[in-house]
Order: C-alpha cells, then sequence, then structure tokens
C-alpha cells in the first residue's frame, strides 16, 4: 500500500442506538446477518447527520456516493428487543472515497458485529466516477482538519 | 355503493411461483407477515409481465401508479423453503384506479393468503391524480375486453 | 354486527417516532408501501413496553399473537429523511383478539398512512387458536379497566 | 497463511436466476446494496438444494451453520426488472468452515457484484462452535471428492 492509499482512523465518530425489531430475527431467533447492513447504514446516516455529509448533502452538490465495498463481520447475535449501539468512524486517507468503520455493541459493551463500507464520489448526471475529491468533500475535509497537505 | 363503484373479478389472471427465503421466516419459524405484501408485488409485476401493464408502461406514458390501499388476510402459515403460487386476478370497475385479488396457495393447494391492492393514476410530474381513465390504460382496457360502455 | 363483534378505539394508546431510512425509500424517491407494515409493527411494539403487552409477554404465558389481517391506507407520501409520529391506538372488544388501529403523521401533522391490524392467540405448543380470553389477557384488561362485564 | 487455512474454488458450482423486485430498487434507481445479501442467500440456498448441503441437512444433524463474514463488491448497478445471474461456487480448505464465493451478472454477461461468505458450525443445543469438521460435512465432503488427506 502506497503513502496515497493510507487509511487511518480519524477521530470524528458518533454513537447511534438501534433497537432490534422483531421482523428483523430469524428462525435462530437472532437477528438475520443481512440486516446489519441497515444498521450500518443508519450509523452513516447518524454520522452525516451529526457532520453535515448526508446523502442529500453530496447530492445538492451533483454527486451520488455509491457504496462499492462493504465488510461485515460478526461475532456474537442480538436478539428480538435488544437495544444496541453503532460507533461510526470516519476513515481518512488521500482517495477520493468515503470511508467509515463499524463498531456494534449490546447492551452489556460486547462487541457483536464490525465492518467497513467504502463508497465513491459518482456525477449525478454523467455517472463517472470522481477520481479527484470533489470541491464540497475538499471543503468538508478542511474543514474538519482532514485534509493531507 | 352506486354503478360506478362496483366491482367485479375479471377473467385475467397470473399465476407465479415463489420460494420462501430464509431471511423471510421469523423466529415463530414461519414467514413474517409484512413479507406477503412483497408477494402480492411479485404477482402483479408478473400479471404485468402477461398482460402488458407494468409499472414501466405506465410511466412510458407519464403516469405512476401508487397503492392507495393494501388488505391482506391470513390463513395458514408458510414455512422456510415451501414453494407457493400466487394467483392474481385484475378487478375491474369503472374508476380510475388498478385494482388486484390475490390467492396464496401453498403446495397443498390450500390457500395461505388472500388480499387486494388498489391503485390510483397520479401524473409523474405534478403529481395529480387522474380522475378519469388515462388513454394507454382506457386502450389496454379495452383490448382485453374490459371496458363499460 | 352483535354486541360481541362491537370494536372501540380505547384511550390507551401511544405515540412513537421513526426516522425514514434510505433503504426504505423506492425509485418514486418515497417510501415503498410495504414498509409502513413495518412502522405499524415498531408502533405496536412500542405500545407493548409502554403497557406491558410485549410478544414476549404473550409468550411467557404460551401464546403466540400471529397477524391474521393487516390494512393500510395511504394517504400521503414520506421521503427519505422525514420524521414521522406513530399512533398507536388499542381497540378494544369482547373477541379474543389484539387489534391496533394505526395512524402515521409527518413532521407537519398531516395524516400519511392509516390501517388496523388483528392478531389472535395460538396455544403455542398445539397451535389452537384461543376461543377465549387467555387468562393473562383477561387479567392486562381487567387491570386497565377495558374488561366489559 | 499455513497450509490448514489454504482455500481454493472447487469445481462445485450453481447458477440461479434472479429477478430485480420493484421493492429492491431505492431512489437512485438501482438496487440497493443491502439487498445483494440477499441474492448471495438465494445462490447459496440452490447450492444447498443441488448439492444436497442446505440449513435443512445441517440442522438434522444437530448444527447451525451462522455466517460470519461477508465481503461484498459492488462493480455495476441492476435496475428494475433486469433478470441477473447468480454464480455461487464452494471455497475448499481443511477449516471446519463453510465458504462460498458469489458472482452476479446482469443479462450482457457483465459482472455486477462479487462476493463471499464464510460460516461456521455450531451446535445447535449447547450453541458451541465446532473446531472439527463435522461428521456429515467430513461425509458430505467425501462424497464429493473433496477432503483434504
Amino acid at each position: 500500500m502506497n503513502k496515497s492509499e493510507k487509511e487511518e482512523n480519524s477521530s470524528l465518530k458518533i454513537s447511534h442506538q438501534i433497537r432490534v425489531r422483531f421482523s428483523e430475527v430469524d428462525s435462530l431467533h437472532i437477528v438475520w446477518h443481512g440486516h446489519y447492513i441497515k444498521y450500518f447504514e443508519e450509523g452513516r446516516e447518524a454520522f452525516g447527520r451529526a457532520f453535515e455529509l448526508t446523502y442529500l448533502d453530496a447530492k445538492a452538490h451533483g454527486y451520488a456516493t455509491p457504496i462499492v465495498k462493504t465488510v461485515l463481520e460478526h461475532h456474537l447475535p442480538l436478539r428480538y428487543g435488544e437495544v444496541a449501539t453503532v460507533e461510526t468512524t470516519y476513515v481518512n486517507s488521500r482517495a477520493a472515497k468515503l470511508m467509515f468503520t463499524y463498531s456494534i455493541t449490546n447492551e452489556k459493551g460486547k462487541i457483536v458485529c464490525t465492518g467497513k463500507t467504502t463508497q465513491v464520489f459518482t456525477n449525478f448526471e454523467a455517472n463517472d466516477m470522481a477520481l479527484n475529491l470533489p470541491e464540497f468533500y475538499r471543503n468538508w475535509k478542511e474543514k474538519h482538519g482532514l485534509l493531507h497537505d
């Protein structure tokens, strides 16, 4: 991995609570593994609201931010009615990407699920992938002291 | 109910098979009741493909067809791995509506779930609800001998 | 409808907020109609927590409470990021049923979706439907002044 | 990676068709990224039916097979109505794991999404993770010429 691809967790993070719904629990009485992608998205949206970097902010500047990669690792199950905490952390790098790591803990503070998502910026009209940082994103990074020199 | 509201099942119907997915089964080992709305939609889409009346056909004529009412009645459960048949029947009336009834049967031919959906036509741009039959829909009904004089 | 089937909204109700997720919005930019069944379930679960009548309370007494009927009526769309309020009201009757009406309003207080669900009590082991009020449910109604003489 | 962790795609694979549902498409008019986990599961279930290695087969021998890791990579979008093909390939290794790779292609044969899932075997009663191959799985591997000496 060369310098331009170096990634590191930033100090920008947000905690968000979710409550397991009956419809999310499978016949083994635990949350079906696919629902954790929704929990990640809930965490990412809470991050966006807190730090002004939502889907709608990107859209206002002409960009979509499609997910190109997701990794999920499951450590413990969650059951119906449990309240879990999704901690979403912004991962900083020089690339024209939006990366987050996630750590979901149960009420006892035990780690249930961890993961990471990677998004790219695509021009809303042309559907081209941005190779350089879009200006609004560069400004956002600067504001938060995340811009590499 | 006056004459203009009279509704009757037509002879236009289509059968479509669905297979219950693991993710659709809840902690009681049966399909979660909310998933039947997807099965209805699968039936309705199969109807649209068979009789040329899909979401995309409506859109091509400038109309969306939002669901305004759904009724679901559950008679028997479905379990993981079962293959069920959704029979979707077009309900004819004079109104500027799109109505379907649904009957889902299991492999033994027993009725599992029945229901009905009602859609209206809205202009894609103005979001106004059409009070009269849109021309493309009138033509479709005529083609299938469903137009009231 | 005879006396035993008479139904009336009780004064037992609860308000619960939901926030529309990105994954719940369809290609028309509005919440897909099927997701409202989840919102109803969220409202019903909030009711259960507030008034001690959850799925787990019923299970502890040997009963499941499957949904046998759902009606949904859509009045206005909800969009991504909107926060809506689900008001869930207990419907009282003499029957061995659990009935709720739902009214979902948007941030401006306009009604978005209304509906009703009906659940029956089934013995967890034998899967028989209870024809009379299960004792725990009778006690619950009595405690809340809902028992008919 | 030591010898015992060596993994390689086997020749055991199955193709399964899925049709994109209206409810799976998001406000960008493409399949929401989280739904691909369901498509992987559909592929895995088709594999299980073809090669007699389903969730129910494992359960009959006292084992659950929870997913412990999922990786998804998105290359192209899928749109409403498209029919895609999920190719599910069994990944062989010495470990007491069940691993599959997935490749989803669109109607033009272009790769849309790739990924991998890892499952472990847990005792249904004790919820302990099996460290050695369960006997039924060992027999299954032998039958298919996949057992390492």
